[in-house]
This record gives C-alpha cells, sequence and structure tokens, in this order.
C-alpha cells in the first residue's frame, strides 16, 4: 500500500466545485475516477482544500491510498491520459502512509483577480472579477495591514460549515497592481469559508471609501459579519499553493 | 451623417475570426447586427484588422457610417446592450467623415502569450499556448533584434492573401517574463497574414536550438517560408492596440 501525493491544477468554470456531490460533476470525481480507469480501484482522494463551484487552482494537493505497481512519478502523466483538458496532475509522489493533505496542511495562499475599470470586459472573464468604480489602491493597502496576524476571523465566513475555531493567522496579504488588473495574494496557516472571498469584497468596500482602513481592526474585534463587505464571485479566485 | 470609431474588445474562443463569413459566427457580423438592433441601419463595419478565428483584441478598431442621432460617446454602452458577453464596446467617437480605420492605421501591436513548462497547462488554455520544450529566453531575445526595421518578410507570411508588397517595418519585438509565462510584444506599420504568428514560431525555433539567432537575418533575405518556423495557434494571439 502506497500514499501517493498529487499536485493539481485546474479551471474550475465548468465544475461544481471540488468536492464530490450528487447533482454537479466535480473536480475530485473526476480524478477519483481517472484513478479507478487506471488502476481499477475506488480510491478516496483527500483534498487538502474544498474549492467552491467556479473557484481554480494551480497548486491544489490531495492524496490517496493505492495498491498499483504504477511508479509514484509516473501517476502523473498515467492519470492526465484519463481527464479532462481542464483538469492536469502537475506532480505525483510517494510520501509517508500517515500523509493526510488537509490535515498536515500548514498554510495555503490564494489570490484573487480583479479588473478594476469602468468598460466592459470581454478577455478572461471566467478568471477575473470587474469593480466598474474607481478604487483607492492606496486605502486598500493600508486596510489590508489589518488582517495580518492571529485574529478571529468570524466576520469574514460564511456560515454553514462547521468549524472548531473561527481563529486564523493571516501570514501575507500582498496587491499587486498591473494597469487595471489587481492581484491580491493571501496567505493563512487556514481559511474559515468563503473567507479569502470576503476578505476581497471588504477591501473592494474599502477601495470604494465604503469602509475606512482603520475600521477593519473593529469588524475582526466585534465579529459581525454585517460589518464587513460582501463575498464576491468564485471565478476570480485560485488556490496558488498549499504548504506542508 | 456621421463617421464613428469604436474601440473593441473581444474573446475570439467562439468566432471566426473579424470578417463576415458565410458559415460561421464572426465579431463584425456580431457588431453590425447590434448596430442594426439600434438603429435599423445596414452598416458596413470597416475594421482594421481581419482577425483570425480564435484571435483575440482589447484595442481592435472600426468605424461605420450612420445618420443615427445617437450621442457619438453614448453608442458605446448603446451597442454593448446588444452585444454577447464576449465581444465589447471600450469607447465610442465621431470622426472625420473620411477616416478609414484600415487604410489610415500607421501600425499595430500584438501581444503572444507562451507558457513553457513541461506540465500540464489548465488554466486559461483559450488565451495561452503551450511549448513543452525547454526554451532559452537569451537566445530568443538575440533573435528578436534580428526582425527589427525594415525589410521584406515574405518568408514570414502564409499565401492566400494579396498585397502588393510584403516590405513591412518592426519597430518592436520585446519578450516579457514572469514565471513560465512568456509575452512577446510585436509593434509594426502593418503586418502580413499569420506573421506575427510565424514570428513566434519562428522565435520559439530559436528558443529550442534549432534556429540561430544570427540565422534569422538570411532567412529574411531569402525569403524562403520553409526556413521560417511554424505558425503557432491562433488563441495565444490578441490585437492589443491600433495606431494612427
Amino acid at each position: 500500500m502506497r500514499n501517493i501525493k498529487l499536485t493539481i491544477e485546474y479551471d474550475g468554470t465548468s465544475y461544481g466545485g471540488w468536492q464530490k456531490q450528487k447533482n454537479n460533476r466535480t473536480i475530485q470525481q473526476c480524478i477519483e475516477e481517472a484513478i479507478k480507469l487506471l488502476t481499477g480501484e475506488e480510491v478516496e482522494l483527500i483534498g487538502s482544500s474544498r474549492t467552491d463551484a467556479g473557484v481554480h487552482a494551480k497548486g491544489m494537493v490531495a492524496n490517496f491510498i493505492t495498491n498499483s505497481k504504477i511508479p509514484s512519478d509516473k501517476f502523473r502523466e498515467a492519470i492526465n491520459t484519463k481527464l479532462p483538458d481542464d483538469i492536469g496532475i502537475i506532480k505525483s509522489e510517494e510520501v509517508d502512509k500517515n500523509f493526510h493533505s488537509r490535515y498536515d496542511s500548514k498554510g495555503k495562499t490564494y489570490c484573487y483577480t480583479l479588473v478594476n475599470r469602468y468598460e466592459k470586459v470581454c478577455l478572461g472573464r471566467s478568471y477575473v472579477y470587474q469593480v466598474r468604480d474607481e478604487l483607492n489602491y492606496n486605502l486598500m493597502k493600508d486596510a489590508a495591514k489589518y488582517f495580518l496576524g492571529k485574529h478571529d476571523f468570524k466576520a469574514f465566513k460564511t456560515n454553514g460549515s462547521s468549524v472548531k475555531t473561527s481563529v486564523r493567522t493571516i501570514s501575507g496579504l500582498e496587491l499587486e497592481l498591473k494597469g487595471d488588473v489587481l492581484k491580491i495574494f493571501i496567505s493563512a496557516d487556514g481559511f474559515l469559508y468563503n473567507m479569502v472571498r470576503i476578505i476581497v469584497g471588504t477591501l473592494i468596500e474599502v477601495g470604494k471609501g465604503k469602509i475606512k482602513p482603520e475600521d477593519i481592526e473593529s469588524i475582526i474585534r466585534n465579529g459581525d459579519r454585517s460589518k464587513a463587505g460582501p463575498c464576491v464571485p468564485p471565478n476570480g479566485l485560485v488556490l496558488e499553493k498549499v504548504f506542508y
């Protein structure tokens, strides 16, 4: 029995997210089916993150237990032959039998991409979220600092998932502007449900002048979801990397 | 009678290119239909460039003659209400009645995007061309210099279009590398049929070590299409800007 760790890229546009569901085609399902076609085994593919419908990944990590004799590094190309164009294995490797891609994760980096302009956006609409109102990037950068560190982020989650604690540590929140494209990179030891998208929605409110940068502190402290910004659409979001 | 100049962005993925055709939906056709819905007029939309199927644009320019009373700058939003999501008017303005978007063009800039890595590419596949072989970017940059200036580029065109001369002046050819993404920007006073895609195909051959940078000079001089590289796929290509 071997434990195989996969690093996965996918375009989430056509899928109901990562996790298997009854009425929707998902990434997990597609890869499990590919592994079954290859090895005959019904594996459970453990994902490090349950990305939502429409969210993409460049560096999703998942693992599964197999009795197959396929060499560890050959799983990559072998599984890829059974996958659609929009899901790809980037790396396959054998790991310790106790490795668990979700429990062992030390953190993740997500990137959210905005296009900030008034004119209609036609190119790459599956990968960006357009904000037509003018954004003040300096205010957004000021606001970003207040998110850094260990806080209870219950104001920045959507209810629905049962987690023991909503305390998380954000280790990085960077804004990278090029032309009218703004990329927001967020790294943390873990993320609550919709946390990245609500933080981005809140930063946008700051950029529009509707929330002051220094108000972020009290929004975090008071833990009132209604004081934070909206949850922005999934298509701008990419899971960049999972750390171990 | 007014002459309206449009600046247009489009995602060419689902279209048979710019120019009207019998059996294919095209960008020109969609915009002409939108103008007809709006004004009742059957206009001829004159495009500055006839982009191929799958090629995109951020700054296509086109113009049409109208008797409509819609204010010039209002055409933008008005036409957009009649267009699909993947075609958008970025700007509309009235110009001199003699302005002709193709004949008056002084030059254009195109950008071609490559992803250079071995691993399967799943994100943004409609906008990039993947090269799995390792490319030597320094060789490609050396080769780029030989294209600059006024030359007869007949080795870098696909036969089929009747042009009086294949002499063109390339004013810029720049490579911009970020991670595994290579963007190639090419500016010229005009381009022959498939010229950008054949130049990019030739630069890739240089990057693979199959053509030497200094050989570009003789390939241009001898004008033999078979000595240049292949024509790369359309989806990596974006018409960035048209100059007047």
